[in-house]
């Protein structure tokens, strides 16, 4: 497996354009088109309010997991919009069907905006009536994005048997990110051979320990949704589970989800630095989980590391706000790679010393817990006066 | 009941010194203690991490809810100190029975400031050299804070058939707040006449819709503890459950217990803004009490407070994250009285309307679940770059 610059998978064609739902000429609508019916997964946002696009789109992939073509806008989420937003989701596969001649049960749609406000359809239907389909337009990833300051893409090619299979991924999300289960905006793409329930239960068992592992500010969104196609045009034998390529495209697979999620965790509101923490000798998998997310979940300790303080006291009263298992006298950690406390003491260092630790604009916190062997790691940033700034700030 | 000026009451005294944990001859420590042993109550925090001085008090307590001295100190918590951690709060107690010949069974021993750092003894006794008792020493709520920028206090005064009842309380927090069964410090005294246990009792009961209910930040403190000393000297007869008098008690308890929660989440760190959320027809009182604190401790909600954006799609995107019973279609908000959601579609305003709302410094936000009848309220503060200021720079 190797990362390559970001293109489409093979019979995947994608297009972008101007609708009008953002100002000043921004990309703000996408669509992404297989030549043929793919195998689709997805997985969606727990939060009880699921905006409209999100409701429809989970029904369509649950219907029989095929997916042909997936349209986004941003700018506006179709979020809390009732009966209207419904009904907005089925006009907005209309115009796409109308367009491509495409089975309406085989469109997904996403939307990521502000939340309350009714879809305008005539700017949804200027922007279909935009929208052209190439395999040389690669902004997608640019016209999904809201308040991000950067598009994340990923894109890996792997050989399964002599035949090259690409993997490409785009996300957006910057604040409102704290997904469970479902995840912020992202999208995959590729031109493996797989079947619909097989990459479902892939994507299920992944999402747990990347998308679920990024935290902004504890919010989480109403239109989080990572959807997935995959339309076989690599004519690789069809992907059985546990079968050696099976585990090859699995482990690019999580790849491609694992660094989409540290790159919306990196892009976090106002973050000046990314932040991973990893909580290793836990009592089981899902405490490794729930530890190291809380820790970079904390306002105090993301405030600390804005400071550059290391105020490891607030990664002691994190771990302990969780119900995880924990020994209150063996708990060590280290700070890009320093040890600091040990024991449950803290090694004795200067000011200088300490403050020298936060050099480096990526900030690894380690923790070993000691109660068991587990492993888990979660990804978030800083808090700074900018987040504050941004969100007192936007509409959204 | 009547509020009345800071005073101790019957049969109370107190002292307050500088001892050296804080700077520039500030007040750090203080002991409150009654003419004789007091019933006496506590509710501590749920992190496992509790810190030295809550272990040891809690078991003091639970021996036989009896109480006749607290002693507290700022600047250090006594946190994450281990074995030599509890040692110290021992010989705190020690120190306490020597200079006032008390059983060392009537002491409670309460600490708070940075976390992880061993409780330098020599300047604990020369803080209790120092103090002195005296009915007009009403320096306490003073000598217990950190980061807050006011001291909290309270006193009411009742008349339980024809004796007069005072009940004091003070409290200390502003940042680290998001209580859980236990709370930030705070204590309470009073010369009713009242059993330990019903006490107990009383403050378990009242703590779940008071402190439990504000939060600042998330972060539940490693020391949160409520104390409460009655020593009966106000000569009312016993309190029995359910009698008119204990009624009436049990009204100016809660009323005090209320009143410092939300002093204590109006001087949030870096606070502008208190804010208080009633959400009314939920499901039932538990599921009231989680959607109204969920709303008052997201960062986005307070983020759009502080902004002075009525941004209500971020209150909506709280209240889904809960697993509280919602009806989709029949969500109400109201932002200072003002409806700006009906039927979960948002009512037609200008931006110059919608500014106007935020011109009170008290912001109320009302939400109508419409889904049962149970109310419930929390209390917090708006997030602001103060807020970062302070926990970037703080060393606690």
């Amino acid at each position: 497996m190797k990362t390559i610059d970001f293109k489409w998978p093979l019979n995947i064609k994608s297009g972008s354009t101007h609708a009008g739902f953002k100002p000043d000429e921004q990309l703000d609508m996408c669509w992404v088109v297989s030549d043929s019916p793919a195998s689709a997964a997805g997985v969606y946002t727990t939060n009880q309010f699921k905006a409209a696009p999100v409701q429809i789109t989970k029904k369509t992939i649950e219907l029989n997991h095929q997916l042909q073509a997936i349209i986004v806008n941003s700018g506006n989420a179709n979020s809390f919009t009732g009966d209207e937003g419904i009904q907005n989701v089925y006009n907005s596969k209309q115009l796409v069907t109308n367009k491509l001649h495409l089975d309406d049960t085989l469109i997904g749609v996403a939307s990521t905006g502000i939340i309350g406000k009714q879809l305008d359809m005539n700017t949804y239907q200027n922007g279909v009536d935009n929208l052209e389909l190439s395999i040389d337009d690669i902004d997608a990833p640019e016209a999904i994005i809201t308040t991000d300051t950067c598009s994340k893409k990923v894109c890996v090619e792997l050989t399964l048997k002599d035949k090259p299979v690409t993997i490409t991924g785009f996300s957006k999300g910057s604040g409102m990110i704290h997904p469970n289960m479902g995840t912020t905006l992202s999208f995959i793409v590729t031109d493996a051979n797989i079947a619909g329930d097989d990459l479902q239960n892939l994507l299920s068992e992944d999402i747990v320990s990347t998308f679920n592992q990024i935290t902004v500010d504890g919010c989480m969104s109403t239109n989080d949704m990572v959807l997935v196609m995959a339309n076989g045009a690599a004519q690789n034998a069809k992907l059985v589970p546990d079968c050696d390529e099976y585990v090859e495209f699995a482990k690019a697979f999580k790849y491609v989800l694992e660094t989409l999620a540290k790159k919306v965790a990196q892009d976090g509101e106002g973050a000046n630095n990314f932040v991973e923490v990893n909580v290793n000798n836990a009592f089981d998998k899902q405490e490794a989980n729930l530890v190291s997310k809380a820790i970079v979940g904390s306002n105090l300790v993301k405030s600390m590391i804005f400071g550059k303080e290391a105020n490891w006291g607030r990664i002691v009263q994190a771990i302990g706000q969780t119900h995880a298992h924990v020994d209150p006298n063996h708990v060590a950690i280290s700070l890009n790679g320093t040890e600091i406390v040990t024991n449950s003491v803290p090694i004795s260092f200067t000011d200088d010393e300490l403050k020298a630790l936060f050099t480096d604009e990526n900030i690894i916190i380690d923790v070993d817990l000691n109660v068991g062997n587990a492993s888990g790691t979660a990804w978030g940033c800083d808090l700074t006066y900018k987040y504050v700034e941004i969100n007192a700030a936007y509409e959204g």
